[in-house]
């Protein structure tokens, strides 16, 4: 017996379509590094179009796209870049602009709905008389959906506030936009409006928009040309890209409209674990298709072994701390999935809290 | 007519004695890149001694104490260091760590009296089982005294904790002990016991010790080894240096003794400041040399204009934001420029308020 | 009418075959940053066999491939490679290696056949007790084929005597092997043969193998695990990458053994582009599948109007000096191709030798 | 009996002279790193004057100016110096600029006469067509005297040429000048002249000037500003250096006319030297202060023994390879020393020669 498979780890495992594979197949190439590529460029200016900027580049991952976004920005030696505490960049991307690419993080507290407050972004700017003891702030970072926060959007009206504070200022802007197609569906404002403030974006194809491989940065022509050389310098050029590119196309005309189903199963699957009474869900904060849960102090319920029980009947989810599990939705999991994993869920709880003390 | 001067600007200001000046003139000199010089020998097996480690090494500054020992327990690409989050190193060292050292920095929220919560310093280890996409935490910095919170002083139990926590996960401690003698004095705890728990110290020689250039590092003989290494690619290996350790010789032996006076006349003039009843000033929070005062909200009293108003009178002290001043005793202040200060304080404060409008 | 394309700028230009179309649409894939993509494992498992080291990583490119093996074995800061003066990794990598792996590059001339006096690398080697003023010297990188140099292979023997040098000095020896099927070809040695002394290799799969994208390292496991972490800091770990291991694996069972007929045609066309009076190629050192030609000194023929006038006749070809241009065969280059390429030059050389003055 | 010490390891070793220790004890100081030391003032005053410069930088060593004056003109991530692979900066200086400076060597052969083939720079800048692959040639780098060619001198006229190409490419260039006044001296060539070209120059004062510490970089206002900020980020802000710039001061008013006589004494030692059958100078490569000698192949006279009888006889030298000897004469060497010098080799030579076989 075949035991069902529902993958909630995160939309990054998310499969290629038939779709998707048929256009791989089909994609007519040629080497990107040495000339252009014909299924990137059409792709890149497709998705430069929906973004609204000048040009885009096509990344083998959104880490690669948030590092060279950063570093192009942070070209010159001594530079800093003020990005939220809970932030992807700073706290799941090895550290890469420091390590790799010498920049110096100053971290503001994220609030829980993922933005930054403004007054602590602007007593983050370092004060340039200052600069004999301070590097030199070049860059802000916001993150959009913001996935620690449980996918929280990051409306238009804060993103601009935090574009003319960075104008101000002299600085550019960077939104991490892996899941800006998630944003953009959940407020209903197109991506290019809710990016209009940015200097750079990079976008995740490879997750909730369900292509196998890579994200696109986004931004003006001299941005994507820099961003162009520190792609070959990481080692980010490749020769087909088309073949990828096919499938990043289909993506994005096959996809978005699916995000809307994401979220509202999402929904649905919050809702039914708050009404465990083992477990909590903060239920008005699932705006997307990201769901944190927390088992109750108190409850004799274990992250660990309900992790087991679930993956042994086929659902793998992603535990983040001793209390709590991560569940991200995607175009892959179906309404039935859905149930599925909640009755798994009710059933593990109960079990886990009849044998306390085995 | 000379115009006094009172410079509480810093105990950086501090200018070399009479004795400091004959022993240069008089030490005996080799070169230390090549060899040793003898001067230098000397002091250093002095500071090892009094600071209880095996080795110790003369740096030009405190910057690069800090940046040397942080590099060399970071020797491997993809590090990460935990530090309180308005820490020297963290605030205003240039983001040198990150910028020239390619290590990653995560902050922990300094409490108000220098320390950070244990728990939250291990919460921000990170965990090894997350290596993919984390940097690998390597060092745990505390400052002593704590120069952002007012000169604060770590306390032995403290230190011992998180020493204790680092070895526990494998991590070195390294403490900017740039005013370590100020916090020995203040707690009545020898400097050896004070640094006991940690694997690295950076000592100020040109602050309150009042010599006129250089810093010190202590460690083991390996840890002092490679910061001998490193203080020569950073520059840092310098010629006859025995003309500065002579000096520094008698900053230890001449001045250790003439911090307690310091602690005294920053107490008063703390009580004087806080008289005055626009101004405010945790007065418990003097520990040692440093005072924050604070002009009252609502006050007319502009701090730009106080300044400029002592500067006139030949006081020079540190604006630190809109509404804060910083001052810092040592041996160059007199009792009587500590009635001089507050005297003049009062007449600004008086003036300014009376001329509020003009 | 369609022009014909003859495309000899470089291998990297050859295009997905049908199979390899078929086995990307049909792959079985996961995500394989979070677990292991299941055709990537069989992928990896496999070149680790044929190259007979313990395990392998695909990478985006061969330039990440390079980056991350000499980073690896320079994780220490401080280090220094010995390189060739003209190896691909010090020239067309973007100098990425220092820019951003702070690795100190010393290069040494290599010889005419790729390789360098075994005397000379020793001689580059940093000796220990220099360390106050000296890199640490970690790693030697040799490159086979030598592109270059013309694509000369470099012999077993030499490489093991690399190996033994390397050994002697606690050094790691990293092959850029972005063409060792050619060499292993042309030599008539296993590839796992002409690697043994290495401690690890890069592999190319987007060149003379025909996959669309690709790289592979090979080297021990624990080699491998670091790399894999710094793949994903370089922003190189990809999700469903098994798509692309799908035509890796295809490239190596339906490809290697074309490589012996493009060195065949490449030994074709460069005799007779020696036969043209005007130009020159040092037929014996053609030993693979590249060839530099020049035109001689003193020749009415122009390079960059030789090359244009090509272009226009459907070839493309890599000008790589004021007289000299690159010529690369690969599976997608027929008999006819090299016949129709060597007319077109004699055609273009006639006619601009005849046109001279104009 | 106390024996005769002569140290001719490098003109590093002079110790400060009675009027420098004096200057020293009566410096007028004030904190440099808050303002500005009045004593260093003046000082940087002069040696730009003297240069020829608008600014200069008083820093702890060599390296330091080498460092900073590098890292200051490639401050845009990507970038790369053209360098001599025998220059001191790439062997000596622990390849600071890449493994701290994130800067890529690329080297040119350096000459006899320390001056590199001007057609051959110009080959080694990279063309910005090539950008994808290349890093941005920013800067050329020459040294005089050029120390590893024996302290030879390179022409004004040189200068000038590497000048010219380096602005036709948009380049600067820095000089390598910790031994620029005895180029100058040599040359009969003022200083200022002779770095007319260079956009920064970094000058050692505790060479033959006999300072005990510091060296001192010159350039045009923003370039020393820039530097300023990288001296602190590195750690070579130091406070009261009126002390180091007092002594420099004199350096430059007591010994700048005594490196003729170094130069003689130089000659007379390479001549004398040269007459002991068993070993070689090419005396008239003696240009300057610096002596190679080397033993002649076949003898039996060797390196190790000879050093350590020297060392027995209070001579100390600087061994290079196992058949080269490196002296360098400076103020404190005196015609004796030289002739007791050349009796102690002459005599260890004899005593070597006749024990051979033991």
């Amino acid at each position: 017996m075949v035991v069902r498979k529902v993958d909630l780890r995160s939309d990054t495992v998310t499969k290629p379509t038939e779709a998707m594979r048929a256009a791989m197949a089909n994609a007519e190439v040629d080497d990107d590094v040495l000339g252009a590529d014909p299924t990137a460029c059409r792709f890149e200016a497709e998705i430069a179009r929906i973004t609204g900027k000048e040009a885009a580049l096509f990344v083998p991952s959104g880490t690669m796209g948030n590092l060279i976004s950063v570093l192009v920005h942070c070209e010159i030696r001594g530079s800093e870049v003020i990005l939220g505490d809970i932030s992807h960049i700073h706290v799941y991307e090895n550290g890469g602009i420091s390590t790799i690419g010498h920049v110096h993080s100053r971290t503001v507290k994220n609030n829980s709905d993922g933005t930054m407050d403004i007054s602590l972004i602007e007593a983050a700017i370092r004060d340039p008389k200052g600069e004999l003891f301070y590097p030199t702030t070049r860059l802000i970072c916001l993150e959009n959906t913001h996935a620690n926060s449980g996918g929280r959007c990051i409306s238009v009206e804060y993103t601009d506030r935090v574009g003319e504070l960075a104008k101000k200022h002299g600085l550019k802007l960077h939104i991490d936009g892996a899941r800006i197609f998630n944003a953009s569906t959940a407020l209903g404002v197109p991506v290019s409006r809710l990016v209009q403030a940015a200097d750079s974006v990079s976008v995740c194809l490879s997750k909730g928009l369900g292509a196998p491989i890579g994200s696109v940065i986004v931004g003006s022509k001299s941005f994507i040309a820099k961003a162009k050389r520190l792609r070959k310098t990481l080692g980010g050029g490749m020769r087909q890209i088309g073949i990828l590119c096919a499938a990043a196309y289909v993506a994005l005309h096959e996809n978005v409209g699916k995000l809307e189903g994401d979220h509202k199963k999402a929904k649905v699957l919050a809702e039914g674990l708050n009404q465990i009474k083992e477990l909590r869900v903060d239920v008005s904060s699932v705006e997307t298709n990201i769901i944190f849960f927390h088992v109750l102090e108190g409850s004799e319920v274990i992250v660990e072994k309900l992790t087991q029980f679930l993956e042994k009947h086929g659902i793998l989810v992603m535990p983040v701390s001793s209390s709590g599990i991560r569940l991200v939705l995607h175009h892959q999991i179906s309404e039935s999935d859905v149930q599925y994993t909640l009755s798994c869920i009710q059933q593990a709880v109960r079990l886990h809290v009849g044998s306390a003390g085995n």
